[in-house]
């Protein structure tokens, strides 16, 4: 029967004769042994299990999935029960057009998606109270340790110190440690109802409620910070926010949190979205992505990403932060579930949900236990003196899982599903009358309840029924192009197939509600699943240990780094703290090494693209015994397999660095090269990318961390996991995201050794046909040994630029009106279009976007010869709304078909943009980053 | 927390105030008290479970889901196991853009569905060899059945026997016979081996392979049919097909069968699509739809609906078939599975079918058993003197179900999804050597090996990727307009929400993967659901009892009407034939009492639309002891609650005749009134209206029947079930399309009685509020007491029409530029249009519609004021493509932005018609019904 690979990959074999006729190759073989140097190729395969079918595989995940047991869970710390409302699941979290969409860098053609973002960013502004909230970060460890750097810059004080509440929760605790320690921060851990402050610190976190349950008024306690001059972080949860005072009201300056409970299945601890929202003034320092709104070319109100400068691409080593991704599918699942349930609604379901908890302590209290905090919202701590494993286990036994604070001491966090029946289990587990049904008082101080209003957006009140709901997601999300419409082909991006076979465990309940801490004997599932994938990744990329715990390639990044630094310290050579990086380098791999404690010096590039390597000899001698390593992507981010990568570790090695080969471009070695066997000792991968995990229109991205056996014992820990470790953890989650780890799993397994090598040599034909086939209408940029490019190839626009004013936006905005999304825009070159076709498009589409690119080509020579002029015509007008075409007047020096029909398009299946070009500046200097109110929108 | 009837329910009470007091009502109570007689008005509520949640209900069906054990199906007749391509799964049956379409009667807004059965229709044509094939019928009994009647009106023979092939599938005879019975064909069984063809007989069913496996060369027996005149009809199974001579070329007038092994899961029985097609010459003999090509106004090739005028609701009592719908939804995923597999891989998938049966029976004659057949396809027929029972019992053990023929045979049909394992345990089972894997001989006869090519056409070798096939399931989706984008006003079609809470179960392998004669203690859960949703149907209907086998509303009214028939002749009163139906009835309640046997009078209407008592009187007095029934349809076709159904009623019983009331309306009645209470005898529902089962595009369907007890023994019985019954089955399988209903049982278990009587207040509230701020534009045809509608109004556009030259047909198709489906166009009264809003409307889309349909008014003036011509306006030419709109010359007399976004029409969301006003009669002449060539679209 047809295999899974020959579905995965597009083109058929003879599609593939005819491409490599094209580029000139007898055999895939040839092409792939003239392209890749014979000092890397790996020639004794894979040794992974032979490929399976979709039947199969989903079997096998069904498997495993009965080997993980759902209990009712009531452990709390940040993940919590929630009904994720069907209509949300199936149109958003099981729909392509929303997990297939890209980062919305293309603004016009995402603004379903960034509507949906900019809602998000209103919940959690409103929901906080503070000015400006980003559009999702990738957990609430994380964003509290954004939130702690973002202290450090924006505070006069000039103490380390940053100082946390003792009701943290623990996993944040965790990643803040990880995260202050290279940077030189202190973190102390204050009992905050003690009350003793230290004399000076920068910054100070609290968490509210505190993981306890404990509701406290910290207002005085804020007044007091910003009497030191410290920057105030509340940790806050969302759904209390409903009824609590928010965060702006006590005085913070920062709020971060999870967006989880917020429609999110727990998931084994993620993909949820962080979040972060700060006062005004603070906007600027903001770590993450931010939407906002802006106009476009005829005026209209349009969103976008604002303030990009700020971002690490841009600002390389001088970045501080090294977040380039969110969690978007999960932050519009949140933003829905608001949008779905409106402020009346969530109002409800918070006030429920402490109205359980309230009964709890009162049936708790009845039947003589001790609980330990009066106002709670939704956790209550029981206290149990050497009776806490006795009465955990014995909820157990009754399918609910509690959580053992200490020997003496349970809590028990009630959500949106808990039920008469669950707390009766409780009460019973405790061995005391089960009673929950009177009427209990509230425990939520007066002095705390919340009084401001919220969600007062129209969007808020207008999609409660689910036929309205259902038709907000379809029009939103038939604004955008994904996957599902077109080829994106995104240089350095690998937007390709992310099969339903790979999707559809993810929302099956046993993968979805798991909670992160759950005991080991009800994850059995989860954890084989983790070891075969850690398992397979170390076989595919020839290193011996894997942690699949980081949630984005950045965080990936910086544990690699963290390795490495730790590995120099353990040796006695805490002085190497240079970290090599080319010119060439995305700007990640600085902003990583910066937050891993590591000072950046740059390694020049020769013409080629490639590292120059005599520059790499005098970088090494200058920096001597303080070399840590060296960053290197491979291929490289010009998209060429450069030939001097052996030599280059090699040279590192001798002296004394760490060689960090980042995994971005990892599709265009799989079954070729292993990078752990030809000289690196570390890289991330990208799971999104090469593991076919959807960018769901920016994220959810997982980053693992792979190395040599030298390093094993410095991969990220979690205290969840074990105690003392050399590296603490880089996320909340044990193992970040493993919800969603059945996708690359998945792909895997039904991939096998010889499709998974095969759809790497797809991709690097793909894109050498792509290079061949426009290399005379745009110069390629560059090429390694027979001028092969590896998986992605740059047309080089700056002559065309020069001569003709056309620019690369002009080409990437008019190839709307073609029906693509545009390559990636200026990097790693400025100027110029990095195109990576992936191994998924199949010869048609490939030629489809050949056949438009040529004929853009010909619309610039147009422009050129003065036919068209410089600032009115087809390119620099693009893209063409159906608005605009069909106005009643047109003045154009182009007639209207050439604006919305220009070759080779279907007029009978046209995607449309809904918006014309963007104006990116006017935003950022009108910043807005909530919901416009709906008169912005009228003519 | 939020209740699933608000979700469901689309205006919220604030909204519902506001609808009240533009329609004059202090309350939905007063409201229905005043449009309801209150001679027929329920008080005593409804005794069902109380309202659940969405995730109640979810758990309560995964668990019943879990008392389904889904065994390895052998079982073979009709029904098989196959892989549903995921990327098929998820984007059809699983995606609302396609599950909520409604049948293509507006074809410029349903091109996508349309193209997707034009491929079914090739995929049948070409693998039957045979030139026209229907775009779908029920399953394979009632096409059999179909096929029966068409070869008695396309026979010259007088005789009225059907010569049966004896290998013919146990439930196809058993429908034939049913179907037989009332028009007086005598089905003659004949063992065709032994060759004693009867002198004289209309028509010849074979089977092929048959039910046994055997595959024989017909070619002999048909050719001698022909001889008699006879018109012979082949039963094949399409996947065998793509090995075997197809049914054509060894003579066939007619192919009939099932698609259901081409992607769609068995369900317990169904719903899948069953075929039928046709050599020349007959192609307007056949029943059902049929997709043809025509062109659009700018002479563009465009889908729709060919030859409607044969069908029932067109024909009344002259009509031939009372099929009028199909299974869409089921025979686009089956398109689909030819699309993505293709010829080559369809030829695969078969060989390897056959490869295995072949294994097989080698093993189990190397294992001495005897195999009954030499030459088979899939299914091997083992002799084993009184060891079945044994031999069945043991494979049950080892996971497998296999078919008991009789105590000496058992039965093993291999499919798509049979493995070595599988072979090896039923080898096991049998008590011999599981050896499999030596190469076997092929099994199919040299004379009967296919040797014509199939599926040629492009589209079955462009989207072998999944990449490709995604974007054209999209690209098709994306043509057509759904309950999705926005309200279908459709009267007498209700199209209402389809949650997706009760969408989801629906592909849960444990509904999806059980074959229908699987053991009964294998389906437990499936029988407790059956068996709730019985007893709840019963109580909201008022009725005795209630069978869910009728897989369509029209298969419901023939087996009420058979019902009465064998009520008449049990008590001795077979004269009783006259079958009242008044004027305004629904063509197909005629064409189904045709079908019964009975001969239709018609009662005439008053002229408030009502049926004349005193015409029903003098009808009663004429036909006196040959009254049968009277069918009415309740609210009647017309909208309006009459208020003399009581004394109706009472009349007809007083003559000793049944009363048949049609629940096409009982989304009208729910909670309110209940027809088994108020007078009738028995009704047909359709729970693909008022309960929830999305239309598909044009189905599935279910149609169960309810009856009182007096009628309960003559309900529809099946031959798996049950041995002698007073009546037969009516559709293939014990209980039709028992897949899909955990839609209905998930919709009544979510409302609760207080919801369902809710949604009927909502809809009768809606109904009138549309009439009401529409009576001043367009006159409203029909009213009850109070002026009142009941759950939809009929709007008169006949003085229009004289006065100004606009059509229904104009306005229809102008509501699509303005985004929207049109309401029902000219039913029941030539030149109106019937909206029904139903209750899942929310206010603001309602107001949406009344202003589209006013905004046209105002247009219709303009054309009447001679503003713009009669034939070049904005409404004669609609709908407006894109293409048209953004032409570079434009020459209307209004401008473009009228065409393109008249008043409140969102630019940024524009629903776009991808084709033109299409010109059915064109169409008509010039039929085609495959896939035209890509030729036929160049410009």
């Amino acid at each position: 029967m047809t295999s899974f690979a020959s579905r995965h990959i597009g083109p058929s074999p003879d599609e593939q004769d005819r491409m490599l006729k094209t580029v000139g190759y007898e055999s895939v073989d040839d092409l792939m042994s003239a392209a890749i140097p014979g000092s890397i190729r790996w020639h004794q395969g894979l040794d992974l299990p032979l490929a399976a079918s979709e039947a199969e595989v989903l079997g096998e995940l069904r498997a495993l999935a009965a080997q993980n047991r759902t209990l009712v869970s009531m452990i709390g710390l940040g993940y919590h029960g929630t009904h994720t409302p069907p209509v949300i699941l199936r149109n958003v979290l099981e729909d392509p057009s929303w997990y297939t969409a890209y980062t919305p860098y293309q603004p016009e053609i995402s603004q379903g998606r960034l509507e949906a973002l900019l809602n998000f960013q209103t919940v959690v502004a409103d929901l906080t109270g503070l000015d400006v909230a980003g559009s999702s970060l990738l957990d609430e460890a994380t964003a509290a340790a954004e939130a702690m750097t973002l202290a450090r810059r924006s505070s006069k004080v000039k103490a380390d110190v940053y100082v946390v509440d003792s009701d943290v929760l623990p996993q944040t605790l965790a990643v803040l440690r990880t995260r202050a320690e290279p940077l030189g921060i202190e973190v102390r851990v204050v009992d905050l109802t003690a009350g003793e402050l230290p004399e000076e610190y920068f910054g100070l976190h609290l968490q509210y409620p505190g993981a306890s349950g404990a509701v406290r008024d910290h207002a005085q306690l804020v007044a007091k910070a910003h009497d030191s001059q410290a920057i105030v972080t509340v940790a806050a949860d969302l759904l209390a926010l409903c009824v609590l005072r928010e965060p702006a009201a006590i005085g913070a300056d920062v709020a971060v949190g999870s967006a989880q409970r917020f429609g999110v299945p727990m998931g084994f601890g993620g993909p949820h979205a962080g979040y972060i929202a700060v006062r005004k003034g603070l906007e600027r320092t903001l770590p993450g992505r931010l939407v906002g709104v802006s106009k476009d070319a005829g005026g209209a109100p349009a969103y976008r990403l604002a303030l990009q400068t700020r971002e690490q691409h841009i600002r390389r080593e001088k970045a501080t932060s090294n977040i380039c991704t969110a969690q978007v599918l999960l932050a519009v699942v949140a933003s829905m579930y608001a949008v779905y349930h409106g402020p009346e609604g969530l109002r409800e379901i918070a006030a429920r949900t402490h109205d359980m908890a309230a009964r709890l302590a009162a049936g708790l209290r009845t039947g003589g236990i001790t609980v330990e905090h009066a106002a709670f919202f939704d956790t209550v701590t029981a206290v149990v003196p050497q009776r806490a494993d006795e009465i955990v286990e014995a909820a157990a036994a009754r399918g609910v899982n509690l959580r053992r604070v200490d020997a003496d001491r349970v809590g028990i966090a009630c959500d949106e599903t808990t039920t008469f029946s669950h707390l009766r289990d409780v009460l019973a587990a405790f061995g005391v009358p089960t009673h929950v049904d009177e009427d209990v008082a509230d425990a939520v101080p007066a002095g705390l309840r919340r009084t401001s209003g919220y969600l007062t957006h129209p969007v808020f009140s207008s999609h409660r029924s689910e036929t309205a709901m259902l038709r907000y997601l379809r029009k939103l999300s038939d604004k955008d192009y994904a996957l599902d419409r077109g080829m994106i082909p995104l240089g350095s991006c690998t937007m390709k197939l992310n099969a339903t076979a790979e999707m559809e465990p993810i929302t099956w309940p046993e993968f979805a509600n798991v909670h992160p801490f759950a005991p080991a004997a009800q994850t059995q599932g989860y954890r084989r699943l983790i070891s075969d994938l850690e398992r397979w990744l170390a076989e595919v990329t020839g290193y011996d240990a894997v942690s699949l715990q980081p949630n984005a390639g950045s965080q990936g990044e910086l544990a690699g780094l963290l390795a490495i630094r730790a590995y120099h310290h353990e040796r006695g050579e805490a002085r190497r703290d240079v970290c090599l990086i080319p010119s060439s380098a995305h700007g990640t791999n600085a902003a990583s090494a910066v937050m891993a404690g590591m000072r950046v010096a740059v390694v020049a590039c020769d013409e080629l693209g490639n590292v120059d390597l005599i520059d790499l000899e005098r970088k090494i001698e200058q920096h001597a015994d303080r070399l840590a390593a060296i960053m290197v992507t491979y291929p490289s981010t010009h998209g060429v397999y450069e030939e001097g990568i052996a030599a280059l570790c090699a040279k590192v090695h001798e002296a004394g660095g760490q060689v960090y080969v980042d995994g971005a471009n990892l599709n265009a070695l799989l079954g070729f090269a292993k990078p752990g066997k030809f000289g690196a000792d570390v890289s991330h991968l990208n799971l999104h990318k090469t593991f076919c995990i959807p960018h769901g229109g920016g994220g959810p991205g997982v980053g693992p961390v792979a190395v040599r056996a030298h390093l094993a014992k410095f991969l990220p820990s979690h205290p969840f996991l074990s105690g003392d470790a050399p590296v603490g953890p880089v996320s909340a989650a044990p193992w970040g995201s493993a919800g969603i780890l059945p996708i690359p799993w998945a792909y895997l397994r039904l991939m096998g050794p010889d499709g998974l090598t095969k759809a790497t040599a797809t991709a690097v034909l793909a894109a050498n046909y792509v290079a061949a086939r426009l290399r005379e209408h745009y110069p390629v940029l560059y090429t390694g040994s027979a001028s092969l490019v590896a998986h992605e190839c740059i047309l080089d626009l700056r002559g065309i630029t020069r001569a003709t004013g056309v620019t690369v936006a002009d080409v990437a905005k008019r190839l709307i009106d073609y029906g693509f999304h545009a390559p990636t825009m200026s990097f790693p070159v400025a100027g110029t279009l990095m195109v990576e076709p992936t191994e998924s498009e199949d010869l048609a589409e490939l030629d489809r976007f050949c056949d438009a690119m040529i004929a853009i080509r010909r619309e610039i020579e147009r422009v050129a010869a003065g036919e068209w002029p410089g600032d009115d015509n087809p390119l620099a007008n693009a893209p063409h709304t159906a608005a605009v075409v069909t106005a009643d007047t047109w003045e154009r020096p182009y007639p209207r078909s050439v604006a919305a029909y220009p070759a080779g398009v279907d007029a009978s299946a046209k995607y449309w943009s809904p918006v014309r070009r963007i104006d990116d500046s006017y935003g950022d200097r009108n910043l807005v980053c909530a919901c416009p109110p709906a008169s912005a929108f009228e003519e």
